[in-house]
């Protein structure tokens, strides 16, 4: 340890602390507004790197993120890595077979959603590069080539994150986007490595352009075949002879860095192999779900959060902000993407509105954009002011998916179980101990959190109502309650605990120390019975109950709602 | 990415993958032989470091692993962040809570196998440095108090996965020892801490003995006193209001990170913060099972080996061989420990042999004498010689401690489920279609297989007796067959599928498709109840008995009993 020897690792653990601290928490504030999380990860790089950080305390920033010397090294190193796992669990989730449940309508989508961006990028780079402010080293053609994958390129995890937001992943929309997006990663990615062997064999930094391509090529095919039957039969002997799921687990990262070293030696980039070994791994059937998760979980819980804040700290994003570069390549992009996508649904056969919708999902960007900009940096054929424009169309791309399919498809989002709980609407000491007063205990409080968008009359109309208050069942300790009330547009769930127990009548022995009221909107039954469903399903354990009733806050309980295994397993 | 482009970023993955293959492949073959696996991890890097590829091929070597420049800088801090993560798994998995579970008697023997072997190596240092080549710039009492630390340590979770492997970790004699380590862990690392500030001290390099002091003792009684609370209260906000379990397992992370930056900054070492940080993380009752598990099973599969092979790079074990300072170090470790650790049990008034097995269980030092070597290494207080010396005397008092207790106590293994399958007890196509039948084409085999150790005479006798063989249940398509055999010494369980199925008789309409036939020791009956019950459990479920049906070889069935999460659960 002679070149980072102790004050050099106490920052690098620092900076690392900081940037990952930072990342996570703007990242979860994303996701809380319902964008991307890479949003919020991106700007943690911006607010702690040169943008920032550099520009109001210059020191600061050069002590915990120094541009040079082993730190410098050190920190690079991390981002390798990190971007290397994050590509390879982006490959374990495309599922292969998936391109072909639609048949051909996916596949034409995708050809189109491709094909006209391609043409259509390139024609803008080829005819008007003085646009995009070109280093003057920089051929043509092979500018043109990459803005032509820049336009081409969408983001599957987006994607599919999106559809399952808007209940629409299962749906036969759904299912045509994702096959369209599957395909679109694939032929994309392949192109692009493609393109990077041609682009530094033209630096003259490869080792001919033939070789490099044909290698390339010749790895994708070599993983789709030969690997990807290898892999298949080795993961019994993994599982069956090695400790589980750590040989498991193992075994992936080791392939997979072992993949990016050999795409990093013949001059594409590490990331490809990454990308193609676990597309490899993640269509063996044998690969256990458990070790899919672990891999999952920890790689986009902290490598990826890691990765995507460093990008931030690599430009000046306000100095290198360019309005008219950023509008131009944000328009190209949507127009060519939405012509692009809506074509190919239409020559698909689908509908008007859906091929519009269809447009938009495939528009959207995300992480993929941001890594091809990245490398195109990297290689010196773009300026910082066009990777700049890249990341902002393709953090507002991927924004605008959402919204934008809710507009065109109004589809009906799923009330999800988490959402109906409210920080009022948790009593952890119900004073009522009949079914009549505690219906009144908990509909006064509903009145008073919701006042402003509920009127409190008419939940103490429905409340006085006992006909319109259902039970739906007293199991073990649990008594659920639902109403079906007027004015509200979702579910609320109001939970309270009692200690001397809530009984059905006077003479009923059977006492429930946790009640649940759940008032679903009147006009949609089934969302009431959805409510009623998950909550039986997630009392049904006696641990879950002992639990609960030791919750002390609000907090606590929805902590333990959302961490139980059983309503984990169902997402 | 410019002090480590391309061909580096190639480099540092091909050498990342080939360290962790090489780490794992050891690691599950010392695993096999029921050794420690950190004694396979750190041959992979004896094999790839300077001993052994750096003799043979030292071009590759220095190629792979290069000695200074970028390339060097990140592989330092990969190492360090990867034992920065181990420490935090290793503080995690500490359980305050049970250091009270026996009273005083852990707590006798933890105070005795660390004040005892404490004295003795004091002394030793301090009477004979000239046995140890001291560098000549190292003050002797520094040096003293660093082997009197050495030889009080012991490894916690090698001394668990023993008990755990003999099946004595839940006995009064494995309770008494966790506790006792934990003591030994807890202690054992705060004297460390203030005698490594101590060195950083006098070598000129820290704040002052007393302000490295005073900040050390300040932050581990700060993280056990506040920071545990605070800890505690902020988990179910994370775990209420960010994704989970990434958000839980980023916050971990972060705070190991940041305790870890902050221990290395006031001038011990990261390790330390983290580890008091995972030690107060995982005293929470909050944390849940989920993220714990996520945790373990990444950093235990990826960072543990990665860490502890790039151990086995620093030094040439060959030639810093020094045969009489290894036997002397050893012999001394041993003798302090186990008369520490027995005259603890004594003193806490256990019987004699099972006071001579607590000091071998104690004695078990494992990775943390490594570490523990390896900082007094890096700062120079050591010679490479008493390094290689600590190395071997970690693993050989770890590989000790197993059998030594074995054949103390004599303790009942516990036959395992797995260990009862072998490759040719699995029929994969039964031509029998009666009970009779198969009993005999199953006994058939098991005289094939196990010919040298059973006499299959034995077994096609008992075979023929049917009132031997008991039917322990045809419950859906699983028929469980059950018998005592004499001469072995362990169960067996031969496997058949039959596609056409197997009935209890010509009239019976229900047929069985899945077959086992359970052959234990006659005179244990136990074990056949435990076999029975764990089969029952497992073919419980239908999806289990249809990838049964699915599995086309030993290897593919065996790999879907080790990873079914029922069998898991119970571990």
């Amino acid at each position: 340890m002679d070149a980072l020897h102790q004050h050099n690792t106490a920052i690098l653990l620092l900076a690392l602390g900081a940037l990952l601290a930072a990342a996570k928490i703007l990242g979860e504030l994303a996701r809380r507004l319902r964008q991307p999380s890479v949003l919020g990860e991106l700007l943690a790089g911006v607010l702690l790197g040169p943008t920032v950080l550099g520009t109001l305390a210059p020191e600061a920033n050069a002590f915990l993120f120094p541009q040079e010397g082993p730190m410098a090294s050190a920190l690079d190193a991390i981002a390798g890595v990190a971007v290397t796992l994050f590509l390879m669990v982006a490959g374990l989730e495309v599922d292969l077979s998936n391109v072909w449940r639609k048949g051909w309508v996916g596949l034409k989508v995708g050809v189109a959603s491709i094909a006209i961006p391609f043409g259509a990028g390139f024609a803008i780079a080829w005819g008007l590069p003085q646009i995009f402010d070109l280093p003057s080293d920089v051929s043509p053609l092979l500018f043109a080539l990459f803005l032509a994958i820049a336009m081409s390129i969408s983001a599957l995890p987006v994607i599919v994150k999106t559809l399952l937001d808007l209940n629409l992943y299962r749906s036969d929309f759904g299912v045509v986007v994702v096959s369209a997006a599957i395909f679109n990663d694939l032929v994309g990615w392949i192109i692009f490595a493609v393109v990077l062997g041609l682009i530094d064999n033209v630096a003259g930094m490869g080792n001919g352009i033939t070789l490099t391509v044909s290698l390339a090529l010749g790895f994708i095919l070599f993983v789709f075949t030969i690997g990807r039957k290898l892999i298949h039969r080795l993961l019994p002997y993994v599982q069956a002879y090695t400790w589980w799921p750590g040989g498991e687990i193992g075994f992936v990262i080791i392939l997979s860095l072992l993949g990016a070293a050999f795409t990093e030696w013949i001059g594409i980039h590490a990331i490809f192999g990454a990308f193609f070994i676990g597309m490899a791994v993640g269509d063996s059937p044998h690969l256990r779900r458990r070790s899919r998760y672990i891999l999952d979980q920890f790689v986009s819980s902290v490598f990826s959060p890691l990765f995507f804040a460093s990008i931030g700290l690599k430009v000046n994003f306000i100095t290198r902000f360019d309005g008219v570069l950023v509008l131009i390549v944000f328009v190209a992009a949507c127009v060519c993407k939405l012509v692009g996508g809506a074509a190919g649904a239409k020559w698909g056969r689908m509908g008007s509105r859906e091929s519009l919708a269809v447009g938009f999902a495939m528009n959207s960007r995300g992480a993929m954009e941001i890594i091809l900009g990245l490398l195109a940096l990297e290689r010196g054929i773009i300026s910082q002011e066009l990777f700049v424009a890249l990341v902002i169309t393709a953090i507002l791309t991927s924004m605008m998916g959402g919204p934008m399919m809710q507009l065109i498809l109004q589809p009906a989002r799923k009330a999800r179980l988490e959402d109906a709980f409210r920080f009022g609407l948790f009593l952890p000491e119900l004073r009522a101990d009949s079914i009549k007063g505690v219906i009144e205990e908990m509909t006064a409080v509903v009145g008073q959190v919701l006042g402003g968008r509920l009127e409190p009359y008419v939940v103490s109309r429905v409340s006085c109502a006992p006909e319109d208050v259902a039970c739906a069942a007293i199991v073990n300790d649990v008594l659920l309650l639902a109403a079906g009330v007027d004015h509200i547009s979702q579910p609320y769930v109001v939970t309270g605990l009692s200690t001397q127990g809530v009984g059905l009548s006077f003479m009923d022995t059977q006492r429930a120390h946790v009640v649940f009221l759940i008032l679903s909107p009147k006009n949609d039954p089934a969302i009431r019975g959805d409510m009623v469903a998950e909550l039986s399903l997630l009392y049904r354990d006696q641990a879950m109950i002992d639990q609960t009733l030791q919750a002390r806050s609000f907090t606590e309980f929805l902590a333990l709602i959302r961490t139980s295994t059983v309503y984990l397993q169902k997402e």
